[in-house]
C-alpha cells in the first residue's frame, strides 16, 4: 500500500479583478506559410488559459513549449511554427497574466508551504553530490501509479543498452509493463540489436568487454541483417532476435519511435530519416506522456523536453502533473534541459546502467 | 617564415611477397537494395589499396569509415549502405593485408623513429592537464598552410556562438579566408542570427549576459523573421543581419550545411531535415577536406568524424593527411570520437570561447 | 582610461527600530580547548556587525566563514574553532538581524536596480555556454586596479604550470606585479621546478609532450635537487632555477604558501605539513585579499574560499568587496564552491591553460 | 561455491643470461638527511627483485612507487626520501633488466594469452560508456574471498555518505567484515557524525533533501559536540552516535586514518593534521592492503594509489595481486590515477551512492 498520491491540482481564480477584468484573447491570421503574426504568443510548459469568449477561459490541452496558439472553429491547438499555413489564426499578445487574454498558471502543484527565508544555506543546487535516496523512492512510487493509470514515456542513449545487466534490466522493464512509449535513435536499437545477435556493442563484449575478432564489423553486419529481414518486427517474429530491448518493445507491442541522427550508420528499417516528421511521431507519444525518464542522451532529451508540457488534462478533464526525471553523468548535460526551460525536470546524476538495474530490482 | 611542411606519404612495398602474390579481389553483386552481399568489405579511415587485376592496386579515393565498396565498371566507389542498389557490384573480403586483395595501409605517414620501450611513464592519455601550446602552433601553422593549399572544414556546435569575443573571433576567420566549409545545426545559426537581431543568445546578452526583456522569444521571434525574408541569405543581402557568423559565410560565399535534428525549433530556411541528405551535403564537403576543425559538438563531430578519411589524394596523384582536430571541455566527449574508430584526431580540452578567440588572434 | 570604479559600500542604518531597538551582544566563555559555548554565533562571509555597547555596533574584520567571535578586551577576532582557550569569551547568538545584538549585512555592496520579475528565462546558471568576454574584461580591470591598489591573491593546482606557454604566461604575470601572494601544493611547485631543471612535467615535455627518456625520474630528482640547495630560494639565489613560476616568486619577493597534502612526493623544502598551520599562513594572505583568483585546483579553492570574506576593511575604514574567480573545466567543482557558501564567486569554465595566457596577453 | 581464484604468481627466471650475469646491486650512502645519493633507484609498483649477493635475489616487500631501497643490515626497506638520514645505504642504478643489479618484474600475474594484433577495434578505453557487469561481479568474488583471506582497504569522499541509503549501506559492509580498514578525511567523519546526531549533511536531509533550520550550523555543532566528547570513540561509546559508518567503524574496530586537510573545519579529533604523519599511518595499513576501494576522491585515491604496490607477499611468502578499485563520476579523475602510474587500477565510472548501495545488496 503505497503513500503515493498525485498532488491536486488548483485552477486559477478567475473571479480575481486581474482576470474577470481581462480581455478576450485576439487571433491574428498567418499571411505566409510558417511564419507567425507579429505578437504572436508563445507557449511554455505550464499551464495556460486562453479567454475565448467572455468569461469563457479554456486550458490548453497537449501543450508545449515554443509553439503558437492556433483557433480553429472553436479548438485551441498548440502547434509548431512549421505547421502554420496561410490564414491559420494564432493568438496574439505577451503578457501572461491576463492582460491580453492568455493566463499562464505556474503554481498549479505548488503545495501551500513557503520557502525558507534564512540568510544562507550549503547546498542549493543539483550535483553528483546531491541525495538521490528520496528520488528514487518517488519515482517508484509514480511508475508502480502510472503503469496502470497513466503513460510512461522512456527517453534512452545507447549507453542504456552496452552494459549486459543494464539491457537485461531495461527489456525486462518493457515485459513488466512500466514501458509505454520508447523515444530513441538508431543507434540504441542497433547496439541492442548487435547485442542479440554477437553480445557485442560496437564490437566489444557486452559482459566479457573483450574485443570479438572483427568486432567492428559487427554493428554494420546487425545492420544488414536487419534490413534482410525487412524490419525489426520481422526480425523478431522470425526469431532472428532472441533478447534485449527490441524484442521486448516488439512482442509488447510498445509504440516506439526511432528518431535519425546524421551519425547514423545504416539506419536500421523503421528509422525516420526526416526529423521533422520524426518530431511529430514523438510528439504523438509525448502528449499522451504522465511520465518521462529520460536517460543517457543530450540529443533526445532535450528534443522531448521541449515538446513535454508539466501537466497533462485527463480524459475527465482532471489536471495532473508530467513527472520528468533525467539521468545522467554530468552536471551539464543535467543543467542544460533545465536551462532550456524544463524546469520541472528531476535529475538523477548517476551511470544509467546502475539507475535501470536499480529501477529493475525495486519493481515487481 | 614557417617550418612547416607536410609530411611525406609513402605507398605500400607491393613488391613484398604478400603483396606480390596477392589475389584480385572480388566483387559480389547486392541481392536487395541498401543490403551489402555477405562477407563484404567495410572501409576504415586509413588509405586502402585495392588489386583489381594483377598488379594494379587502386588506392581508394574520398574514403570514409563504415562503408562498402562498389565497383562501376573500372572506378571504386566508397558508398554507404543505403545508397546500394540490387546488382551493385560490392568488395568481398573482410582481411587487410592483402588476402582478400585488400591492403590497408596504417603507417604511410609514420615517421621512422620507434616508440620507447621503456616499463613505465606517467601521463599517456590526453585531458585537460595535458599541454596544449604545441597543439596551437602546429594548428597555426596547419591553417595558414590550408589556406591557399586546402579545404578547411568547421564543424562547430552552438557554444561557439554564445559568446560575443567568440562569435566575433570565428566570423572574422571567415571573413580571413580560413573557413571554406561550415557543418552545423539549426541552432547554431539560429542564436547566431538572433545575436545579430538583439545581441542575445536565447534571450540572455551574449557579452552583458543580462535577461533581455521577454528574451526567451528571442530565437522564435529571430527565426520567424528570417522565414519572412525567405532564407539566410536574402536577410543578409537585405541588411537584415550585418554581423555574425551566418553574414560572414553567405558575403563570403562560404559552402555550409545546416543538418536538421529533432531538437531544432523552426527551422530556419535551408536546414536540411532529412538526415541522410544533410548526410550526402556534408560528405559532399568532408571528401574536400583536409583539415577539419570540430568545435563543442558530440553530434556533429562524430558524424563528421565518420565520414572523413585520415587522407586526400589530391588532384596531382599525391597523398597527404587530413587533420582533424576536436575541440571539447570533456574527456568522455573527446574521447567518444576516438573510441568510435578516428584514431587521428588531436583533442584540444578547452573552453571553445578561449579556443576560437586564440585562433584568431594568432592568424592574420 | 578604465571605466572601473569600485561598488560603493552602504553600511545598515542602525536607527531602524529593528537595529536601534537592538541587545547588545553577549559572550560566554569557553569551558574546554577548541570547544565553543552553547549557542556560539558562527560567523559567514558577509559583513556582520556586532553591538558590544549600546549603540556601538562593530564592524568585523578579517572575517571568514565558519568561525566564532572572540572578544578580548574591546577588540573583537574572528577565530576558528581549534584556536579557544578555556576562558575565551565568544559570541553567542545565532539570529542575524540584530535580535542577539548581531547583523548580518549581506546587501551592501547590492545596486539599486531590482531583479526581472518574468515568469521565465533561459540558461540562468553557470555552465561552459556561459559567456565570459565581459567576465575577462572586469577581470582585467580589477587587476590592473589592484596591482596599485590591492592585494592580488593567486590560488593554483598544478595544471597552472603543466603547459609551458602558461608557465612562462603566469611567470610573467609575477614579473609585472600582478601576483602578490600565492597559494599552492607541493605539487604545483615540484612540477614548476621539475620544469626549469628538465623541461618536462611528471616527465612528459611541457612543450614537446614527448616522454623523456626515464622522465618519471623527474619530479623525484628535481625533489632532491632543490633539497641539495637547502631551499627553493637558494636554489634559485644559486642560479639552479633559472624560469618558471618559482623563480618568477622568489626573485620579487612575492609572499606565498606550499601547503602540504597527503599525496605529497617529498616533500620540498618550505612545504607546510601541518595542515592547520598551514591553514595559519594561508589565512595571513587571504586576510590581506582584495581579489582571489583560484585555479583549476578544489582543495586549494575551498579552502582558500573558506577563509576569505566577501568584504575588506581597508586602512582608511572604508570597506570594499572581495573579488573570488573560479578558473575550472568542471561546473561541478565550481558549483561545488558556491554549495560550500562562497556565494560570490565568479566561475570562468575553461582550461586554466586559456585562462592565463590570455591574461598575460591582456595585461602590460 | 564461487569460481573466484587468485592467478598464480611466477617468479622470474633467474637463469636467463641477463640475470645470471647481473652485477650485485650497488648501495650509496645519503650525504644529507632526506636527500638521496645520486642516480638512485626509484621503486615502482610491480615486484622488485634486488641481487644483494651472487644469485641471492631479494623481492622487495611492502614496496610502493617512488621510493627508494633502504639496505638495513641484511634486509631491504621500501622508505620515502623524507624518511632518509646521513649515512643510511640507498640502492643505486635505474636500469631494469638486471643490469643494475636490479629486475622490475612486470609479467608476474600476466596469463598466457596474447594480445589482438587487429588493425583496429573501437571502444579501447574505460568510459562511462563501457559496460560494468564483469566489473560488479569480479569485486564481488574478491570481496567474498578477501573477508577472510586478506585486508580490504577503503578509501572515502564525504559523497559515501551525503545520502541516507549510500551511507546505510556502507555501514552496513563494515558490520558484516568487509572493510578492515578506512582511509579518509575530516569531512566523511563530520558528515557522517553531522548525519547522526542532526539527519542532515552541510544541514541538508540526507533522505528528504530539505535544507534544516539553521542547519548550516550542523557540522559545526557535530565537530563541536564531538570535541566535548573527547573523541569519536567516546561519543560512540556514550551512546551520543547511534548509526552511520563512524559508529560501525568504532563498534567494529576496523583500523581508520583520518588525514586533515587546508580545507578542514574543526577538526575532529583524532584528525592526524601533520600529512606526512597521516602518510605513514595510512602506508600501515596500505602495506597490509589485498584489495582497495577508493571511492570519489581524487586527494585520497592518488595518494593511497601512490603507496599501494601491485602486489603482496603473504606471510607463507607466496606472492598474490593487489586488486585496486576506483569509483568516480568522471573520466578525468579516473584517468589520472592511471597516468600517476597506478596502471593496474580498475575504474567504475558511477555514482558512489549506487555503488556502494549494489555492493551491500550482493554481499551477504
Amino acid at each position: 500500500m503505497s503513500r503515493f498520491a498525485l498532488p491536486m491540482y488548483r485552477h486559477p481564480d478567475f473571479s480575481v479583478p486581474e482576470l474577470r477584468d481581462a480581455p478576450v484573447a485576439r487571433f491574428e491570421p498567418c499571411q505566409r506559410d510558417g511564419v507567425a503574426p507579429a505578437d504572436y504568443h508563445a507557449t511554455a510548459i505550464y499551464p495556460e488559459y486562453v479567454q475565448t469568449a467572455r468569461g469563457k477561459w479554456i486550458l490548453l490541452r497537449h501543450s508545449r513549449m515554443d509553439c503558437v496558439i492556433r483557433k480553429v472553429n472553436d479548438t485551441l491547438e498548440v502547434v509548431e511554427f512549421r505547421r502554420l499555413k496561410v490564414g491559420d489564426l494564432v493568438a496574439v499578445g505577451r503578457r501572461e497574466n491576463g492582460e491580453d487574454g492568455i493566463y499562464v498558471h505556474t503554481t498549479g502543484f505548488a503545495s501551500g508551504g513557503g520557502e525558507s527565508c534564512e540568510t544562507f544555506a550549503f547546498r542549493t543546487s543539483t550535483s553528483r553530490e546531491t541525495s538521490f535516496s528520496i528520488d528514487y523512492d518517488t519515482l517508484y512510487d509514480i511508475l508502480r501509479h502510472d503503469r496502470e493509470n497513466g503513460f510512461i514515456l522512456w527517453v534512452g542513449g545507447p549507453a542504456v543498452i552496452f552494459d549486459s545487466d543494464a539491457r537485461k534490466a531495461f527489456a525486462s522493464l518493457v515485459d513488466k509493463g512500466y514501458v509505454h512509449g520508447l523515444l530513441a535513435g538508431n543507434a540504441l536499437a542497433t547496439h541492442d540489436l548487435e547485442g542479440a545477435l554477437y553480445e557485442t556493442a560496437l564490437g566489444q563484449g557486452i559482459y566479457s568487454k573483450k574485443q570479438a575478432s572483427m568486432g567492428h564489423y559487427h554493428h554494420l553486419d546487425a545492420i544488414n541483417a536487419i534490413k534482410g529481414y525487412g524490419s525489426i518486427e520481422q526480425a523478431v517474429h522470425q526469431g532472428g532476435v532472441r533478447d534485449g530491448v527490441m524484442r521486448a518493445v516488439v512482442e509488447n507491442k510498445v509504440d516506439y519511435v526511432l528518431a535519425g541522427s546524421i551519425r547514423d550508420d545504416g539506419p536500421l528499417p523503421g528509422v525516420v530519416g526526416d526529423v521533422y516528421a520524426a518530431q511529430d511521431c514523438m510528439r504523438a507519444l509525448a502528449r499522451k506522456a504522465t511520465t518521462v525518464i529520460a536517460m543517457a542522451t543530450q540529443l533526445h532529451t532535450i528534443a522531448t523536453g521541449n515538446m513535454t508540457p508539466s501537466y497533462q488534462v485527463l480524459e475527465d478533464g482532471s489536471v495532473r502533473p508530467v513527472y520528468f526525471f533525467i539521468v545522467d553523468m554530468s552536471e551539464f548535460a543535467a543543467g542544460k534541459l533545465a536551462d532550456r526551460g524544463s524546469l520541472t525536470a528531476h535529475a538523477i546524476l548517476t551511470n544509467v546502467q546502475d539507475f535501470i538495474v536499480n529501477l529493475n530490482r525495486a519493481l515487481d
